[in-house]
This record gives structure tokens, sequence and C-alpha cells, in this order.
């Protein structure tokens, strides 16, 4: 009997309002239509204890959050996302669709707050090793337009609640790490017609697909 | 007007059962009795972000606790606590009586879950800058004795679960902190009479006022 071949780890990305939510299931009902094998999970999340770490991330709260904190809070529910999710998948020969990954750590808490991308660096080694998206689709947009659409989905959470500048500098990173690494990053814009948008994860999809 | 000199910053730390409560009692009384200005606060908690931590981290859960994602929490709750409460008060002069710090994390994830020290360091560093306790009081006794006094003292949370080869190995790794560096630490007998460990916590306590 032969291993099943590793599954496909593909990350949406992207700030305020993109449009991850419906293109999540464009990507779900591709995967389904293609008869691939899949899991859909997000980060901060995807297990027990890593979701509860998300509702103290999102809790709006009266204490200030030092960054830090806030950066290993995110990494811990990482590893454990990871090692009890994400990688027993794949194993398996799944693909893995995740609702945001590392590359958010870069541009929230790099570019948001302002921390040291060597320091996401070093821990990224730490929790994940050499294990990385497979590919990373990132819906981009400008946040003037996003915030505009994310503003009549409920009450904002302790990110969504941030000023403008914040989420420019979370753009900026993002538009960073997939111009550092463009093989592996698909840079969508987000602001073109919904049909555009998922030609263009269709297109993505099937080279991902065909890349097996 | 001149600066207040920083406070001195006291951690006590030992296994399960080594009667931490009743000499942190001890430790308080003593601080009162000489007129010196104190808080005294708890790791893992401090500030509510970090007790809702700290609640995460003993919970006992049917999901295996990934030790990285123990790690990464624990250090969360520290930047959060050192931020928010310690270094304010050192900064204003006061004592800092903190029931467990750093050196439980070596011996806990250390020790206990064998994760390796380097990657502490480096997370320490990270989180604390030089930022190290003035005095390290460490109370030791075997874990054979401590686990019985503990036992009488309510259920068991996800650490005190553990089995007696984890409780060895954290108070071997606890020896090991103190043995590394024997000028910080107080390596304190906890298995002789009350009178003398208090004998012991107050000759300590006068040497470390006395060192300002």
């Amino acid at each position: 009997m032969q291993d099943l071949p590793q599954g496909k780890f593909i990350t949406l990305e992207g700030g305020e309002g993109v449009g991850k939510s419906t293109n999540l299931r464009f990507i779900t009902q591709w995967l389904d239509e293609q008869g691939i094998s899949y899991i859909q999970t997000r980060e901060p999340g995807g297990t027990p204890l890593a979701e509860q770490l998300r509702s103290l991330l999102l809790e709006k709260r009266d204490e200030r959050v030092d960054p830090t904190a806030e950066l290993l809070m995110v990494f811990a529910a990482r590893a454990q996302h990871l090692n009890q999710v994400i990688k027993p998948a794949l194993a398996q020969g799944k693909w893995v669709v995740c609702d945001r990954f590392t590359d958010a750590t870069y541009a929230y808490q790099g570019g948001g707050r302002g921390l040291d991308w060597a320091l996401i660096a070093q821990l990224e080694q730490t929790v994940q090793g050499d294990l990385r998206p497979d590919s990373v689709l990132l819906l981009d947009v400008d946040p003037e337009i996003g915030l505009q659409r994310a503003a009549s989905t409920g009450a904002a959470d302790r990110f969504e609640s941030e000023q403008m500048d914040f989420f420019r500098k979370v753009r900026a990173a993002y538009r960073k790490r997939a111009e550092g690494n463009p093989e592996c990053y698909q840079l969508i814009d987000a602001s073109v017609p919904l049909e555009e948008v998922q030609q263009s994860l269709a297109a993505a999809l099937q080279q991902i697909a065909g890349g097996s």
C-alpha cells in the first residue's frame, strides 16, 4: 500500500471586508466539484483550546493588551491547531483550506501593531518548523472600501475597532509579504466584481491542483 | 525630586504541596512589619487577561495540549503581567512578591514537558529583556511528600493531575536552576518544620532588604 500524497495547504488572507467568507464558500464548492478531499478551518482557532484563545484575542477589553502577549497568544493557538488538526489532515492527503494563517500575523501584529518581523519569523520557525502554506490566496482591497463592506456585518471586535491607519498598515504588510515571495502568493484584486474575483480564484486553484 | 529606588522583585517557587500559600502569607506579613511597600501577585495570572489564560492552562480537557502551545500561553500571560503590573510596581519603588515566575516555566514546561531550555531562554529574553527576579525563594521537597500534602486541598487541575515522574522532573529542573545560579536563589528545605522554613525565609528576606 502506497502512502497518500501530502495534501495541499491553502490559506485565504486579507483585511476587513475583502470578502473572505463569500470566497471561502466559492473555494470549498470548487473543491467539492473536483472531488478533492479537504477540511476547512480558521485561525486563530480550529480546536477547542485555540477557539478559546481566539475569543480572548477578539474580546474588547478595558485592559491594554501588550502586543507581544497578543503575538504569543496567536502562535500558541497556531501550535495547537497545527499539531491537532492541520498536520494530521495533510498527512491523510487532504487539502487544508484555512481562513487566515501566519501571513495575518505578519500583517496584523507586524504591520498593524508594529512588531518586528524577525521576531515573528523566529516564532514561525519554532511553531511550524519548515511547514508553510503551498499557496496563499490574498484578497486585496483598499481598507476604505473594505471597512464600508465590513461595517454592515455586526458588532466590531477588538481588531475591527482599530483606526484606518492600522488597516492601512495591515494591507501594506500583506502586500509586502506577497511581493517578497510571488510564487507562493496569488494577489487577487478584490475591488472588482465578485465574478472576476472568483475567476481569479478558480484559475489559482486549478494551478495548485495541477502542480501536485 | 529624586527617583525612587527600583523595588525588589522576589519570586516564590516550588512544586505541588511545598507550602507556597502559607509561606506567602509569612512573607507579606514580614514585609508589612518592615513597612516595605509591595504588591503580591502570581503567575500565570496577575491581570484580567493573564488570569483568563491561567484558566485555559489549568482546565482539564479532552484535547491534548501541545507543549509548545502551553509554553507560548505561559509567556503570553507573562508579557501581559510584566508590562501591566510588575514593571510599573517596581518603577514605583514597590517590592513585587510573585507566586511563581519563569523558573516555573523551566521546571514545568522544560523539566516536566521536556521542552528545550534554550527555547525557554529565547522566549524569556523576548518577553523580559534583561529583567530577572532579584531573588528566587525555592521551596524544595520530595514530591512524594508534597503530593500527600497537596491531595487534601481540593480537586486536581491539569498540572496537579500529572504522574509522579512528571513531578520528579519538575523538582530536578528547579534544583538545577538553583544550582546554576546560587547567588540569586535561596534553596529552602521545605520538609522541615514550618518554623524552620520561616526562619530561613526571614533570613533570606533580611539579606535581600539589606542589599538595596
